[in-house]
Order: C-alpha cells, then sequence, then structure tokens
C-alpha cells in the first residue's frame, strides 16, 4: 500500500499543510563547504599535480600524468558502434529532436539605426568553450549529456569540454556514445570538486572555460557556486518535481504512472495531483497502490510519495492553477481536454506538458524540449536551459556627430545631478565636431 | 601629473604584467558574510519586528511601526515637480530613450506544430514582483533607477518594490523623482542586508518578490549572494572598467576624458587605452596631465590611473582586438575611423561604442542601451542587464495521440537503458489511444 497525502483545498489548514509539504532544506552542509574551498584552492595553486593526486585519491584511480585523464575520441566511437542498435536509433533520434527544437531559440544580433544617423542595437555572440558535468555512477544519464551539450553546440560554442568521474577507473559506454552524438569536443575522466575546479581555472591539460553546466552531486554543486563569477553556471537543481492538474478524465493509470515517473527519481523528488472530482482521486490512489508493486524502484517510489506526494482535492481547474502559480512547479502537467483553456492562467512553470497524452517521460527524453529545468519554485524567474544560456549580448552604440549633440546635452546635465563631472565633461566634448 | 602605466605588447614581460594589472581581488570578507547571514536569519524570524529594530540601528532612525519606511506616492510627485526644469527634462528624454531601446529587447512566446500534430513551443512571461535596491549616500544615481526599472517595465512586471536606505531620515527627491518616471510602484526607506532579506522573504509590510536587482555595497551584495535561489538576483558586479581601442585618430582629450570618465567612479574603477601609434599614446598622456587637474574628482582619478590604468601601445589592431577579448572589459570604446571594420573580431564586452562621437558617457546615461553591464571578464558568459532577466520562459508540449506512438517507443527505449522504469512505462501507457 502506498501512503499519498489527500488534501482538500477547503479544509483550513490547507495552505498550511501545502507549504509544508513543499518545504525543501536548503541548509549548505559545512563539512562540503571546507572540502570545496581546500580542494578549489589546491587546483588553482598546484594545477594538474593536484587534479592527478585527488582523482587518485576520490576515484580510487592510479595515474602518474594528468594527460592519462583524457579519454580518446577512439574510444567513444567503439563505445557508440558497440551500442545496441535500437538504443543508438534511440539516441540519435532523441538528439534530432533536441537540435531541431533548439534551433528555434537562437537569437541574431539586430540593431536599428535613428533619424540622425546614430545606430543602436545588441550584437550576440556564443560562449568560447563551455565545461559540461556528467555524474558517474547510477545518475549517469546520457540523456543530460545531450540536454547539456546540443543548446550549446546550436548556438555556435566553439568547444565543449566534457568531465565525468570514472571510479575504480570504470567508465561508462552509454555516456562516451552520448557525447559523440551530442557534439562533445573533448572528455576528461575527471569529476568532483576537483573537475569544476580545473574547468574554471584551467591547469596544463584541462582548458578553462567560460561557464560549466551539468547536474553532480553536493560536491560538484558547492564547487560551482564558488566559481560562480570566474567562470558562469546554470541553475543548481533541487530535488525534481511533477504537478498535475487532471480534469478526471485522462486514464487514472496514466496519472498514478506519472506521478510514479517523477517518484522514482529520489526519496527527495515531490509528485501532487490537483483535481475537482474526488472519485477520480480515488481512482488515482487505487492505480497507485495497485501499480506500485509492479515497480522495480517501488522502495523509492513509496518513500517519496509518502514523504512529499499529495493528491489534492481543489474546488476547479481555476484554483488549480493558482495552486500551481504558487507552487510554480519544474513540471506542469495540464492533464485535461481542453489544456488550451487553461494555458493562458498559467504563469510560472519549467514545462507545460499539454493534454493526455503529453506524459513528462516524453519531455525529459525525445520531445525536444530541455529536460534541465528550473526547480525549487525558481520557475518564478527562471527558465529552462537553452540556446540563450551559451550566447551573450553586447550593447552597441554608434552615436553620429549630430546624435552627440542631443545625447551630449542630456548626459552632461544627468552627471553634473550625479556629480560625476568627468562624464559631463567626455559627452560635452562631443558636442563640437572632431578637428573643430 | 599623472601617473599612469605605459606598456607596450611587444615587450616580453606584457602579457604578465596585463594580467597582474587586470587582476581584482574578489575574496569575500568573512565579518561581513557572518553579519549578513544573522540580518538574514533575523529577518526571516521576526519580519518587521527585525526590519524596524535593524533600521534604527544602522540608518540612526527612530520609527516605531515598519508602515513608516513606505515612502508616500505623493511625496515622489512633489520631488518630481521641485526639479528643476532642465533636470527633469534630462532625465525623462532619458527614460524615454531608454524605454524605446528597451523595447526591441522583448521576446514573444513562440510555438510550431510538428506533421503529426505534435505541438512545441515557449511560453514567455514576465515576473511578477521585482525587488529594485538603489543605494543612499553618495552612490545615489538616478540614472540607476532608470536603468534598472524600465526593463523591468517593458517585460511587463506587474509590480516594481523600490528599496533605498535614508541614513538619519533623509530622503533624495532625485531618485525619488527617476522612481515616478520610471514606473516604480511602491518604495520604502530601508537599505543593507535587512531590505535584501525583507525583499526576499516578505514582511507585513514589505512584500516578497521574484528577483532583486540594483547596486549596493559590500553587505547587500553578500545578502544578495544569500538570498539567490529564493529570489533571482541581478550580476554581482566589480569595480567597473573601460577599455579603449584608438587608431590616433580622435582628438586625444576625448579620449583623456573618457579614461577620467571612468576613473572617476572611484579607486578600484579600471581605464586602459590600446593604441598602435605610439606619438599618439604620448598625447593622451600630455592631455591626461595638463586635464587631469581641473577634475573636481581628481585624486580619485589620479589614483584609479596609477594603480589600475595603463597606455598600451600594440602592434596594430588585430592585436588590440585579441586583446579586448581577453579583458572582455565593460566597456569597449572602438574610438576609430571604421568601427564596422573591427566589430567582427569583438567576441566579449558588455558595451561597445563605435566611432569617436560614442563616449561612453552617452551610454551610462541617455543613448538608450542599460548600464548595468558585466564586468571582471564576465562578458565572456553575460549580458547587459535587459528586458530578458525580467521574463521567464516555460517550454510549451503538446504531444498528439499519433506523436505519443513515435516519442512513446523512443523515450521508452531510452528511459530502460537509464534504469527508470515508470518514465518507460509512462511513455508507453501513451502507446494506445485513451479507453482503448
Amino acid at each position: 500500500m502506498a501512503n499519498i497525502c489527500r488534501l482538500d483545498s477547503r479544509d483550513p489548514g490547507f495552505k498550511a499543510t501545502l507549504s509544508q509539504l513543499l518545504k525543501v532544506d536548503a541548509e549548505q552542509d559545512d563539512a562540503i563547504e571546507a572540502a570545496c574551498a581546500r580542494i578549489l584552492r589546491e587546483i588553482k595553486a598546484e594545477g594538474d599535480t593536484a587534479l592527478v593526486r585527488l582523482t587518485n585519491q576520490f576515484d580510487r584511480m592510479n595515474i602518474s600524468r594528468a594527460t592519462e585523464l583524457e579519454i580518446d575520441r577512439h574510444e567513444w566511437l567503439a563505445a557508440l558502434n558497440s551500442l545496441p542498435r535500437l538504443q543508438r536509433l534511440a539516441l540519435e533520434a532523441a538528439a534530432e529532436r533536441v537540435r531541431s527544437y533548439h534551433q528555434h531559440q537562437r537569437q541574431n544580433s539586430w540593431s536599428y539605426t535613428e533619424a540622425d544617423g546614430t545606430r543602436l542595437g545588441q550584437q550576440i555572440t556564443p560562449l568560447d568553450r563551455v565545461g559540461l558535468y556528467v555524474p558517474g555512477g547510477k545518475a549517469a544519464y546520457p540523456s543530460s549529456v545531450l540536454m547539456n551539450a546540443i543548446p550549446a553546440k546550436v548556438a555556435g560554442v566553439d568547444e565543449i569540454i566534457m568531465v565525468t568521474p570514472t571510479p575504480d577507473g570504470i567508465r561508462n559506454p552509454i555516456v562516451l556514445a552520448a557525447a559523440a552524438i551530442a557534439g562533445v569536443d573533448r572528455a576528461f575522466a575527471v569529476g568532483g570538486a576537483q573537475a569544476v575546479g580545473a574547468l574554471a581555472y584551467g591547469t596544463d591539460t584541462i582548458p578553462a572555460v567560460d561557464k560549466i553546466v551539468g547536474p553532480g552531486n553536493a560536491y560538484v554543486a558547492a564547487a560551482k557556486r564558488r566559481v560562480f563569477g570566474t567562470v558562469g553556471i546554470d541553475m543548481i537543481a533541487g530535488p525534481s518535481e511533477i504537478l498535475i492538474i487532471c480534469d478526471g478524465k485522462t486514464p487514472a493509470d496514466w496519472i498514478a504512472m506519472d506521478l510514479f515517473s517523477q517518484a522514482e527519481h529520489d526519496e527527495l523528488a515531490q509528485a501532487i495531483l490537483l483535481c475537482d472530482d474526488r472519485a477520480y482521486l480515488d481512482a488515482v490512489e487505487a492505480a497507485i497502490d495497485r501499480l506500485l508493486p509492479t515497480m522495480p524502484r517501488a522502495d523509492i517510489i513509496r518513500t517519496s510519495l509518502a514523504n512529499r506526494g499529495a493528491l489534492v482535492l481543489v474546488k476547479d481547474l481555476q484554483e488549480a492553477c493558482d495552486l500551481s502559480n504558487l507552487i510554480a512547479p519544474e513540471h506542469l502537467e495540464v492533464s485535461v481536454a481542453d489544456p488550451d483553456a487553461l494555458l493562458p492562467l498559467i504563469r510560472h512553470a519549467g514545462a507545460i506538458f499539454m493534454g493526455s497524452y503529453s506524459s513528462e517521460a516524453l519531455g525529459d527524453y525525445c520531445a525536444g524540449p530541455n529536460h534541465v529545468l528550473p526547480t525549487s519554485r525558481t520557475a518564478r524567474f527562471s527558465s529552462p536551459l537553452g540556446v540563450y544560456d551559451f550566447q551573450k549580448r553586447s550593447s552597441l552604440i554608434q552615436v553620429s556627430s549630430q546624435g552627440a549633440k542631443t545625447l551630449g546635452a542630456i548626459a552632461g546635465t544627468l552627471a553634473d545631478g550625479e556629480g560625476l563631472h568627468a562624464h559631463a565633461a567626455s559627452a560635452r566634448f562631443r558636442l563640437k565636431k572632431v578637428f573643430e
């Protein structure tokens, strides 16, 4: 039996219970912080020497030179060629769909010219070099390689450097195959805070990058936070979440399995269903009880649903949308007959899955949109990983001699008001023509 | 006499000297960190009570209720009406130009439909509520109010909450006038880490926001770093910088004054000139010596130029562009006869000022583009503040029944490969029609 919490939005204590349920403990661990600070200091000071020492220590390897960490491209291609045919086709099909979707996100430079000849705009350029962290061990997901590397390549990033820990020297062939498909340029068998440090500061072997993306454990997250500013980083992800708004017309088994597909990630994952039909919630609860024993990861799912899941009876679908905006979920399934009617009511969500056929799992792998999404209510202010994360903008300002007169007068007045006299003088110098 | 360093890119030690010059000490101060952590804890736990206590303490005020902190809209309008006419016209003209430029940055939702009826896209929406920090005292810049608030309003942000410290209860009328012009919605006389905490967590008086933008001192910066994740934040700015590439054809006085306009910000500001003409560098140095004594902020300029400035002789303008890409400056003046010829060579810069009339001061106030720009080499991976910082995206995924068959097969295979069986089952459930 699953033990998932049943709530009713009409209950007086509902809001308090919900906010308790949503709470995530984001405390930073002092021991991890201290270890990361030390590791980053060592990498910065000693470069490859520290990288070799720390990798031998943490990943139980036995290398003597940092160059041994590079994973040769022949090995990726061998990994790709050794994949079962179906798996390779699926990876390639997913990559192609992800690439095709992200091409819609490419932004172009723009400018406009004013009547007096002054030209204004923005020049949009790709980042030069990006580091991609890929976890080792159980959480080594080839789909994550595709989702992080492809938008960078679509943006025009010149070089993607992948790092992935290989404890005991064991390399994951599916990850290497995915790297080959996604267009990764170089790969190194190194992980943890030491890999983040090497990417941020550069060593003789690992080139410094401009931004580091990709998921990782608490050490990787802490190290990314610390190097932010030296390099760009993507979001630090919290536990994964799904919120489902259902009108009671989707098969209950489908919705139960969608909740499972989130809950199976880990014990902290969150799966919540909002519905205005009590009988349907009963049906989903029954489906959960019936389907749970068939799941290989039943224990994780059971814990996740018991601690962080909920089946919530709402007054109507409008209220469901209001609650969804409060929760600002990473994944939102709008599993209703007419999702377009609700879409304008949705203000915050990482990804919106519209209609009963749009299960989150399709988005995780191959629908096309990115599966790296804002968690823990950050969809209120942040966006899915995208091509725009690998492009940056430079303002363009080309003032004509006539424009310099108009603008110089305004800037002069404002600079005077702020007591910045060199600003004022610099603006006013341009009121006269060159060599006048 | 100014004492600005002269460098020659042909000297063997050049790269090392340059990298020494560019170094910024970004160490975090432990005492500030501890104070901020305590202040944020107090605001989170006690809300308004702590806000009143801390504001009375740090700003030498004597209020008894937090509601007294709100600055009434009548006071802003009075401030606006009391501005000298020229200053008001200049602020309004600047605001209008900034608004008009930023309207070009607005992004729209998009979607496309595939042959099998599957629809994919992104829904783009504004943030609900934004907090704007405006420093008090000397660094109270009305232009900064315009530059931060206007892009948010253009993005469609519903409510902008401004906070600004008023030491000894003294309110800055120009800042209030700028708030009225920029479309700020509410304003509170509160600053420091306590204001950041109030905006991030919300109190009974100050509503919680989704993102906090605007410059501030070390306490404000430290507090913003700490609340990041609960809310979004803009960049933490380092010292301001200008790099000028000049072909020797711009009047030397203009270039000298452009260097001053950066150097006058503070002693850590950086102003560097690259030119391929030694005689022109001599002329600029002479202009610096001649003009410096006329500057009200001569002491700050002198220190800044002596410690962090440089006049650099380069081989040619191509090399100047290469060095510029290495430096990735916040402000780049391409003060040459044909700036369009060099533009394609520029990869990283916050703002590019093209041609001799485009002085940085014009961009600081009224050209239109934002003056909040990436500093300390972060232009390698980040962008000027813009409308895009106040919009966020939600992926849209609407899979057709036919699409669910194609995608379900791919997702099922990939989920099997990652050992995520609920994902696989959820995808495969959709291979059959509803109620089949």
